[in-house]
């Protein structure tokens, strides 16, 4: 069993658990499928116009992670990754639904970025295709979120994230089915005005083939392929020809269409859409069914993250380069917060996760002195909110913006974050080890030890220390006020 | 006359007035003082807890101003800069006081950031001292902030500018002008708290000579020459033996204390603390007094507008590079924006300074692909509301943060922000051009003009190029919505 790894996918339209075995040769790892199964959901058409999820889509999304929960009960939580994308993304009551999600599955669902959801997608294809020196297009359009990612190898070189999906555009530009010239025109126009967005800098790049990734380029594969509008894949030819049916017919008939599943019908013509304003801007004369996707980079990024390939890692080291970061007060602050960390008793589901981001906003805190120096926190927190961020989820890039906001100043611009005890711990080790550091000279050894429960943090400091370090003192006697001010019981003990 | 220009500096301790005469000579210039005012104004001392200026704060502003008023009036308004510092920063009603303050004085007055003041303090420093390879360290302890600047020659190496001044400070710290041995002890911790943020990179940089440009400085420096307690300039001992004086005496005697003026006298012992502060944290063995400081800055920069030597010119060159703009692009975008705004007819007084942001704006509206593509307008509109940009007032700033944050997207996220009818036709001028310039390609000529008036905003656009360009008809009619929505009338005409 501890070669096996599961990835769902909670995706707008459908649902997806993969089960992979991982089967390691000449020193790289490949996974092979051995089970999968896929739900239609239909989630982004449970979205309002308010953006709130009905409760009739909420309840459609909780019984089928049931029946994926029942499926990988039992597996250990560090071989499991689940993700959800932009319906969640978007949702204003997603946080609402989250944790009844996470309890019908049985593990924790991270909310992923359009970007990191691109670079997974491409992941996932390139891992499933055959090794080729060719730059390539993928093209995912998803249910609320269309994904276009140029590559090469396994290597991402554009990544986008579009706002637009086959269940969003068919809610807004064929609401009751009827397929006219007219609505298809607009839906195609709004689509162009997306892709156009684009369109320069990824013909610029350039590609030798394309793929579709998602249902929606299997799904006019198939149609036509099988239907006889086109012999080869997805052509501009095939998709004007079934583009012309569908105005004539005025709506899908699902018998004429061999090749098409019935539970894609009612997005196909807003897929269509999507697909040709895709042809038509990006210039693509041929593209091909890709397999894999985003569940199959899922299942890799989590192979990765066991060994020395943990894609946060590495987007935390180009960070630093970017944006100049003075790696020995860095490396002071982590020593320093790390030191108080191991000092703490925290519950053992957060810890491991905990330790990574104090690892990670030790290195990224001073960020925003790239932006200027007054108030460089709030700009470090800015950033580390905005930037893609390869490999971390939503809630991961939050984290460590917060921390990075609240590592210096005042604590109550933090109050509207709803966090644990143990992340304000973590905030407390980070604040302290910033605190001793501010000289950028290193200490010969800290001079205080920290110890909390769950209702009164003590901080024992030496006393002669104190005594030697009135500057030390006075600022430490100020941290002290804050938190008690921010609502935490502190003592300073002089020992 | 017009060899005459004139600064006006609002501080939070003194207005002061400057007036200068240009010689030019050598193919430079100099500026040589012809008149000087100052005023003690104390503005800082009107502001109370809830950081709001009292009315009688500001009647005594007011006043200042219109003496001011009558010595520069018949001035041209390209001649006379004013600026307004730490309190107009801070102050929650400043919006409040500064129409009345700008009809007083009859200017427009700009209220400047802490950087650019300590560039602007450094310009001024620097002009008044003989020319010299070394390193100097220039600090001003104003009445609501310190600015700290290395520098050699005119160019500042390091800037900072610290939020406490000898105004506050008495306020916090001696609030009934009582002097105990603890109270200072507090103040100069307190003060030693801020220089510690900088201490490091600027004893890392390192300097020959030290100079105090402020009341302050030059205070300490009469009463410590004056009163035998140095010989030499202002040094460590020095401050030490009026500290122990001052401690003794419970407070200020000014009959004991040759050398200082009355009106310095309430701010004595705040400065002291904070210059002590500086000498601690900074290692200075001994201090000069600098002239100079921010009003010559001031001259001097508006010297430079009028030549090839603006400061903001060179800012927005440095943004250019660091952000790695797409130059192609912003010069394809400035011509169709400056086409656009050319055909308006707008106030005569706004012209000038509109068509300068467009112009820079045009360079710097992409600044936020530096952090993401998702959303890059607001992240450009973060960047330059919060980054250091030499030479721009607040204002300025804000209204290049502004068009960049207008340039694409919805209106409505603008409402908050009061602009004037000409700058909103000014953002309409760059979002039609962005608009016309999505594919990066340049357009043959401009398809479209515009016509506005106090009401109505026409824009006219070729009938066949339109049906032509079916994409970009959708978006110019979705630009029309956007506008309408927005409380604009405007209307698009085919021709």
């Amino acid at each position: 069993m501890d070669q096996l790894l599961a990835a769902v996918d909670l995706g707008s339209n459908s649902f997806r658990l993969s089960i992979g075995r991982v089967v390691q040769h000449d020193g790289g790892a490949q996974i092979y499928a051995i089970d999968r199964l896929k739900e239609s959901v239909r989630l982004a058409a449970g979205l309002g116009p308010d953006k709130m999820l009905s409760e009739e889509a909420m309840d459609r999304a909780i019984t089928v992670l049931k029946r994926f929960g029942e499926r990988i009960a039992g597996f250990h939580p560090n071989r499991v990754r689940a993700v959800a994308t932009n319906t969640f993304r978007v949702a204003r009551n997603a946080a609402q639904l989250l944790p009844r999600a996470e309890a019908a599955l049985g593990f924790p669902i991270e909310v992923i970025s359009g970007q990191e959801e691109a670079r997974l997608i491409f992941s996932g294809v390139a891992n499933e295709l055959p090794p080729s020196p060719n730059k390539r297009l993928v093209i995912d359009i998803g249910g609320g979120s269309t994904e276009v990612i140029i590559g090469r190898g396994y290597e991402p070189l554009r990544m986008a994230s579009l706002y637009m999906g086959c269940v969003s555009y068919g809610q807004a530009f064929f609401p009751d089915g009827r397929i006219t010239a007219a609505r298809m025109e607009q839906a195609q126009l709004a689509a162009r005005r997306e892709f156009e967005t684009i369109s320069w800098p990824y013909r610029k790049t350039g590609w030798q083939e394309a793929y579709g990734s998602s249902g929606t380029a299997k799904g006019l594969y198939a149609v036509l392929t099988e239907g006889g509008m086109s012999s080869k894949g997805i052509t501009q030819q095939g998709l004007e020809k079934l583009r012309a049916k569908l105005i004539r017919d005025g709506r899908v008939i699902i018998d004429e269409l061999p090749g098409l599943k019935p539970d894609r019908a009612p997005v196909l013509a807003p897929g269509l859409a999507i697909m040709l304003a895709a042809f038509d801007e990006l210039h693509i004369k041929l593209m091909r069914p890709g397999d894999g996707a985003l569940r199959v980079g899922v299942l890799y990024d989590l192979l990765g993250r066991d060994s020395d390939h943990d894609k946060r890692e590495q987007t935390v080291h180009q960070f630093i380069k970017r944006y100049h970061i003075d790696m020995l007060q860095a490396d002071r602050v982590r020593k320093l917060a790390l030191h108080f960390f191991e000092q703490l008793d925290l519950p053992e589901e957060e810890r491991p996760d905990l330790a990574r981001a104090l690892n990670w906003a030790a290195d990224l805190h001073e960020t925003g002195l790239s932006i200027a120096h007054a108030d460089y926190h709030k700009h470090s927190a800015y950033i580390l909110g905005h930037a893609d961020m390869p490999g971390f989820s939503n809630d991961g890039q939050a984290l460590l913006a917060w921390l990075a906001l609240g590592h210096q100043g005042k604590l109550n611009k933090l109050r509207a974050h709803e966090s644990t005890h143990a992340q304000w711990l973590t905030l407390l080790c980070l604040r302290l080890a910033v605190l001793l550091s501010r000289r950028r000279e290193d200490l010969e050894k800290p001079p205080l030890a920290i110890a909390a429960d769950a209702r009164t943090i003590r901080i024992r400091v030496n006393g002669s220390w104190l005594a030697e370090h009135p500057l030390s003192a006075y600022t430490l006697r100020g941290e002290v006020a804050q938190w008690n001010k921010a609502g935490f019981e502190m003592e300073l003990q002089e020992a």
